[in-house]
């Protein structure tokens, strides 16, 4: 089985990075999760005043002075989609595509940059509508589906559900198309409505509707509710404790996702109490370990 | 009547600066009390590894970093010991010896260094013991009193003393007197128990026992519950919301004297948290206040 890692840390903004060097100083096994256009805020900031020691910066290079520090300490960054976060008889199990990791405990700090749901969108969630082409292609064999693509890295999963479904409608939400095979249909326009009756019948965009069984919708990063089943939460934020703790023992939550205000220290402060919890969680549960190894 | 201010803050540790950055970038109108010995714990960590930005920097040079952000952002501080912060009609009137400042709203930013009580101090409090020479000299005419003084800032209160009792020990426990007149008598030893029985009678050390009615305790920082009456606490913490609000309306508190992990990110997150709903709440009541013109 693969290795069992003591704190996996799911998004690399400013919340994010101050949570895997905590755990990293502490000398903790880490997993570092995350893509190149995570902190995508930070990047945009023309100028950040407030956060204390840099007066006056440019949010792109503060997201580089922090890229450097973390780099600087051996963290590593993981550059895949998390998918699914599953608490499994006191594991994590992490789900990037096809592959699982897994850790004793986990820090999520997605940020709030999720999007607004499309209509239907929830309502079909399970019955049609699902978050991970890879993971859910096998009940579309055969049949339509289509993709709302709102970063490139739907593009991967649009290939492979074209190797499996009838047929593959591929909306894009961004610029500049990467690769996509021939058996992929473009549409362009923009997501309006999923309707149907027990299950997905239609996706109706402003330019056409299309008739089809399934609608995958890849996002930046999924709402936290999505990504991790059974997690509760406060309205559009992770309900969390004063120690970053949310409702699943061993999973901590920081930054933008826990709560406003959507500000750096705040974040990265964050992410420094959610790692030294984690810190201790899994300290406490590696002695209980040992402890009935002694006793058994 | 002085000025009312938006915001007090006490303390210059890194959650009272980043308390009062954030306030002013919200252009609010500040008071920010700290005494040069404030962040003693930045000043003398030789290495800090987790302050995301700064990879490996001395402490007293991240100190310097944060104090200038401060004053490149145009706060000014003001260099006077706190010794009560009384909530009244709205307002928070904070005492500095004969001077009193007031403000709508008010952070406590105080640290965890106001050390261990001594034995007998905390059941004698007001019953002969106290922490504000200058406010409660009166009650002591022609009396003997000792003062057990943390800081040189007790000289300037032994001295106002010796003008009014009988007589005035002074136990120092700081290196480096400055100046004291000739009417105190300097006392070396430990302070070990404050007894007594409706009052105090006596100050035991470990060199000798003080026959007297009163004991003032000159701290760097008062205990938050001492410093503020009616102030809820967690055991040694200042209990607080995921606002950082205390159970006083307008309060709010951050950093170390807000709960543990006792570091710096979190400190500066909690800062800026305070900040930001301390504004709010000011920005509210002053609208409030305006309607309530309007509606006369």
């Amino acid at each position: 089985m693969d290795e069992l890692y003591d704190i996996s840390i799911i998004g690399c903004g400013p919340a994010g990075i101050s949570a895997a060097l905590n755990a990293k100083i502490r000398n903790k096994n880490i997993l570092f999760f995350g893509t190149e256009l995570c902190s995508i805020k930070m990047h945009k900031s023309p100028i950040v005043f407030n956060y204390l020691g840099f007066p006056k910066i440019k949010g792109e290079d503060l997201r580089q002075k922090f890229l450097k520090h973390a780099e600087e300490s051996g963290i590593v960054l993981i550059n895949e989609r998390v998918e699914a976060v599953y608490n499994i008889e006191n594991e994590f199990h992490i789900r990037c595509g096809e592959k699982t990791y897994r850790s004793k405990s986990a820090i999520i700090a997605t940020g709030i940059n999720y999007g607004r749901a499309i209509k239907g969108e929830t309502e079909f969630l399970g019955k049609g509508v699902g978050y991970c082409a890879t993971c859910d292609a096998p009940l579309y064999e055969g049949k339509r589906v289509a993709l709302i693509a709102y970063t490139d890295e739907a593009e991967t999963e649009g290939n492979f559900l074209s190797e499996i479904c009838e047929k593959v409608y591929y909306i894009p939400l961004y610029k500049n198309i990467g690769f996509l095979n021939e058996r992929v249909e473009i549409i362009r326009g923009e997501p309006i409505e999923i309707t149907g009756e027990q299950t997905v019948k239609n996706l109706v965009l402003d330019t056409t509707t299309l008739e089809v069984s399934g609608v995958f919708i890849i996002k930046e990063t999924l709402p936290p509710q999505q990504l991790v089943p059974g997690l509760e939460m406060d309205g559009p934020h992770i309900k969390v404790n004063r120690n970053m703790m949310t409702n699943i023992e061993g999973l901590y939550a920081a930054g933008d996702c826990a709560g406003k205000p959507y500000q750096l220290s705040k974040a990265v402060g964050e992410g420094q109490i959610a790692a030294l919890h984690a810190v201790e969680y899994v300290d406490k549960a590696t002695s209980s370990d040992k402890m009935s190894i002694l006793l058994r």
